[in-house]
């Protein structure tokens, strides 16, 4: 299909939802893309099976903390530096570029880029949600080498990386996001149209466009959206959509820890005195526990949507006072393979915790 | 001259002395230079006049916090990965290697790097002492630019820096060399034979060595040294050279603190009752006071040495209870000029304190 300015707004808001928190802001990455998008003409949302085996193509985005992105602006500059930096060093014009995560600025990102370059950009990401680190992209769980990789930040400085392992790349590119005031741009992850398909989550680009126009025609309280909201994940590559808690932020804190934001939030019920909710925030909102019941955890997802409008809250916007109701639903089979959960189970994030699926939960 | 594994014991001696703290353990460093030495043959010690106006020649060393060098052993590949992904980058061969600093492991690597590739390294450095951060190198002084720039960790990891600045590369690369385990080895300031002789502190390669020499064959108690050391400093490059303190070390404490090791010690008289002499320390000596008084400053170098021995004592080694000597030398004339001060006054340490010539403070 044709992707053009005209279906932004739901793609920034879908992918709000499936962001789980991060991606970053998509407020100033939706002007830019769509002020490229009416300039040049729309963008070729291409479906992975349709990139020939031998395509060149490379993962697009931002890297850093996603609070920074309410304050360090994004612009087009270091994507497009970032971009011809790539091509340069590897000798070869891109013929697509493809998300890292369907979330939040991440999502619009690789559209801008693909559309500022005349080239398509993929129907798909690297993680079917959002997550911290660059080694729990399905492209790195696949294998495909993450570097060499340019990254750019808000001043056009260019750095090359060319590591052994992706674990060391994340660990230097977060390095450089925080001596860099805090976001840059890396194009990472070249591979062949036959990688992509072989790694990527499909259709989430396409899929965060329909759950934002669902979310928008059924703008309203988020309890009642409930039903229909569950129907249409349950014909997706998610699992089950779970209605987790209604209440009111009583308390969020986070903190910008090792370039990422770090900290929690508490959930008041509406009915008083029930137990509250808490979520633990690592960028992404990654465990909801009520009291000592899990209620939900990473590689699942936990979204956090306004009570009254329905609209996604990423973390960096979330703030106490707020009514909200809280969703969990299964993540793509992907990350429930154990290749995956190796390196996106809760205890990779610090929780004493075994990943136990959304459905094997109690309600 | 003709530089061989004969030399290096009182070059590494020499230079440590000249490292007013700083530059890196040269243990292994001369282990390995030394086996490289035996295997190849000598180097050509070129002096800066010799170098064709249109030689190509980079600045090679180590980058991180001294006390890392006692842990996270050098080795020689990390040089010779980043010298060929560099001359690869540039798509030229290097004419010559120079040092950052005439330093402690700093004075040793280029001789390494040099030997392995058959290339001659300059007699001389970019500060004349070894200073902590890369826009206080001569080259940049004098407006180099510090990248294209290669660094390699000790994993051989390989990271490209194309930077708009030395301020910003050098907050890069202390990012970098914290996210590596502490230090990496960089290939940097690509330039010419004339901008070589531009900026460079000449001579100071020979210079340890004879420095070296001196303290070898004069072993013994620092104060009996001094007035034999204050002549050969008064034919050299460098300014006065004064006994400022001789006593004992009972307070040392530095931290790695972005990336540097930051700290200070505290050294009593061996006279009871005299007030002790206090040395701040930022990978180097950078400010020597008694009391209220200061005794001397950067640039200005504070030398600590055994006071048995005379053998020069390297911050990240200076522990409680040594006995040690304190010398303090004017340094280059570079160095007193404003567009040096500019970037390595006392304030630019974070002293409030304008920086006073050696020879213009109280005795």
């Amino acid at each position: 299909m044709k992707l053009g300015a005209e279906h932004l707004d739901d793609l920034a808001l879908g992918s709000v939802f499936l962001a789980t928190g991060g991606g970053g802001d998509p407020h100033v990455p939706k002007l830019l893309t769509s002020e490229v998008l009416k300039r040049i003409g729309p963008v070729d949302l291409i479906a992975p099976k349709d990139l020939p085996d031998d395509a060149f193509v490379a993962a697009i985005g931002n890297v850093g903390a996603p609070t920074v992105s309410l304050e360090l602006l994004p612009s087009d500059d270091e994507a497009l530096i970032a971009l011809e930096a790539f091509e340069k060093q590897m000798g070869r014009k891109l013929d697509a570029v493809v998300s890292f995560e369907i979330g939040g600025g991440n999502s619009l990102i690789p559209i801008m880029a693909a559309a500022s370059r005349g080239i398509p950009v993929v129907d798909g990401d690297g993680m079917g949600r959002a997550l911290p680190e660059a080694q729990m992209m399905t492209y790195a769980i696949r294998g495909v080498p993450s570097t060499p990789a340019m990254a750019c930040d808000y001043a056009s400085n260019v750095t090359m990386f060319t590591t052994k392992g992706t674990d060391v790349y994340e660990r230097h590119i977060r390095a450089l996001a925080m001596s860099s005031g805090g976001m840059i741009t890396t194009v990472e992850h070249g591979m062949s149209g036959a990688d992509v398909r072989g790694a990527i989550i499909p259709g989430t680009v396409s899929f965060a466009m329909k759950l934002g126009a669902f979310l928008r025609e059924n703008r309203g309280q988020a309890p009642a959206l409930f039903d229909p909201l569950k129907s249409l994940f349950e014909t997706s590559i998610y699992g089950e959509c779970r209605l987790i808690h209604t209440g009111k932020v009583v308390d969020k804190s986070t903190r910008i820890v090792g370039g990422f934001d770090v900290g929690n939030t508490v959930v008041e019920g509406f009915d008083p005195g029930s137990t509250p909710v808490e979520i633990d925030i690592k960028n992404e909102y990654l465990l909801a526990r009520r009291g000592d019941q899990v209620l939900a955890s990473v590689p699942d997802l936990i979204v956090i949507v306004d009570f009254e409008t329905s609209e996604p809250i990423n973390a960096e916007r979330l703030r106490y006072g707020q009514r909200i109701a809280i969703f969990a639903i299964g993540c793509p089979d992907f990350y429930r393979a154990p290749d995956a959960l190796k390196v996106v189970s809760p205890r990779n994030f610090g929780f004493d915790l075994d990943y136990v699926p959304l459905e094997a939960l109690p309600n």
